[in-house]
């Protein structure tokens, strides 16, 4: 149908992630024919960038999809329930990065580094995982493959891109307001985030837990297809803009030293490695990167074949719009789209 | 000697930690007849107040502690290397907040609620622990009393001012710059703290910890007495001027449900239990409080006997300043003062 490229529609085209995926896009030369921004009544009359090109956004309806090869979508749970059927119906593959799918039994839920072979098999929607849980199990992979994953613990340090483009505005809003002893107000987040840290993202579930930790726990099994794979997390948002760190202790079903993990993690595709034990990455160095940055590998002593890792990406990248991308390249690599 | 009260000396009392001794030993009354305010060159000639007067003050020098009956020191520890045996053999009792003798044999290192019963034997010196470990044991401890520790895995995210006032300042420098597109300097920390979590506190060990990390784990055991428990910690630094929290997740010899948990950490002395699971402290919380503030507590089903708790107190109050009150207090309710 189409002689030159694709037909990309993203919803949600005006938020962060939507943003990114734009320049991801672009940056990693996906054969796009034409580009549909698709967003709500909010951004309608708006206009997007692409390829020096002013784009009118479009608004997201029943009909959006009409022609549409590949849909991205980034726009909230609800709109995803909603409309990616029918992007479904109208011919298109959806790549969905909200929690709406991802633990469909028949939608595979996939890191390309991690399991390529999930995109295989679907019925028109694969689901991009959750920010946090992407960049830990990128680092995961290689060691479960050398020495078999035992049990993972998992405290993060989230930056406020993770909950959308307000909420960067919030964070910022609300330190100015802080050093000019100014009034704070607070929309986004459940409270004041500038200059404090809150061990709270998505809403409180019954056992104590919040939904993304769950989302840690649940993705990282079904990811890595080790359903019961004891994973225990706990989700701290930071006073950060953009990137994303986990602070990882793993136990491993046989020895590996430092060395050699250090080894399997330089050799995993998407892994930038420092090996040098007194530097590390941190979310300023991941900031517009792709990259899974993995640093402080370290043998935990605590434990029987333990290993401590720091592990950094831009949660907007590699844990939204590049992990999207990278599924959407893959599919057409194999022939799977149009 | 003195009819009413105690001579107090206070190294390092233009600083951080020095101003928060004096505020601490006013709100608790603490037995003042005199109080010392010692520090160095650099602040002579200026004044701090006490009791509503500008009391000047003095510089350090090997003659600062005639007539002293109790020294806190918090002003380094080289500082405390050098005068701590001065002030002792000057006849003063020294409550050292500084890494200098934590770990000697014949120093006890206290936290009133936990290991009170070591300031009984003591030659002079009693250490201060680390802050992050003071607020990590005052909540260990109730659990290790009724179920007994097995494991602890903790992350932190600890303030700047745990590296003090200049610490401070550079933040709050560095985020407005930030806001400004300005120049962004950095002297005090490793690298840019503002709008960006660092994994590296105190200086790198040849192990690939720091020794911060090192100070969890061995102050852990001396103060709670278990030399052989397998501590494992990653600290890092985030962009919040006052107030450290900690995410532990502890494994336990004994079954320990989480209501039972929380009994036991409301029957405990200085903490404060948030036993609703969808609220929690924040560093915002504990500015100025004495209490180290439990939240979060839920069960880790990734291992037998697991719980995880997160855990906030003011790293200038009970991290150093309230808990060094505090063990001056216990030794003078025990006669162990002039």
């Amino acid at each position: 149908m189409k002689q030159s490229g694709l037909v990309v529609a993203i919803v949600g085209a005006t938020g962060a992630v939507g943003e990114e995926m734009r320049t991801v896009l672009a940056e990693h030369r996906f054969p796009v024919s034409r580009l549909i921004p698709l967003a709500s009544e909010r951004s309608a009359g708006t206009h997007i960038e692409w390829r020096g090109e002013q784009v009118p956004v479009e608004v997201l309806d029943d009909d959006a999809f009409e022609g549409v090869d590949l849909a991205l979508f980034s726009a909230g749970a609800s709109i995803s329930e909603r409309y990616a059927p029918k992007a479904v119906a109208a011919g298109a593959v959806v790549v969905d990065n909200t929690r709406a799918f991802r633990m469909h039994p028949e939608v595979p839920l996939v890191v390309p580094e991690v399991n390529p072979e999930a995109l295989a098999d679907h019925n028109g929607i694969i689901a991009n995982p959750n920010c946090s849980t992407i960049q830990m199990v990128a680092a995961l992979q290689p060691l479960h493959a050398v020495a078999g994953l035992k049990r993972v613990v998992v405290s993060t340090y989230q930056s406020a891109s993770g909950a959308g483009r307000d909420a960067m505005d919030e964070l910022r809003d609300q330190t100015v307001a802080l050093l000019n002893f100014a009034e704070i107000k607070t929309d986004v987040f459940p409270r004041r985030l500038a200059f404090d840290v809150l061990p709270h993202i998505d809403r409180f579930e019954d056992d104590g837990y919040t939904r993304e930790e769950h989302k840690m726990v649940n993705e990282t099994r079904k990811i890595m297809g080790l359903p019961d794979l004891p994973v225990c997390a706990t989700c701290v948002r930071v006073p950060v803009f953009i990137g994303h760190a986990c602070s990882i202790n793993v136990e491993l079903q046989r020895p590996l030293d430092v060395e050699a993990a250090l080894d399997a993690l330089e050799a995993a595709p998407g892994l930038i490695v420092q090996r040098d034990s007194s530097s590390y990455p941190t979310a300023a160095d991941c900031v517009g990167q792709d990259p899974v940055y993995v640093g402080r590998v370290r043998r935990d002593p605590s434990v029987e074949h333990g290993l401590v890792l720091w592990v950094v990406a831009d949660n907007l990248r590699k844990g939204a719009a590049t992990n999207s991308v990278q599924i959407a390249e893959a599919l057409h690599a194999a022939g799977a789209l149009a």
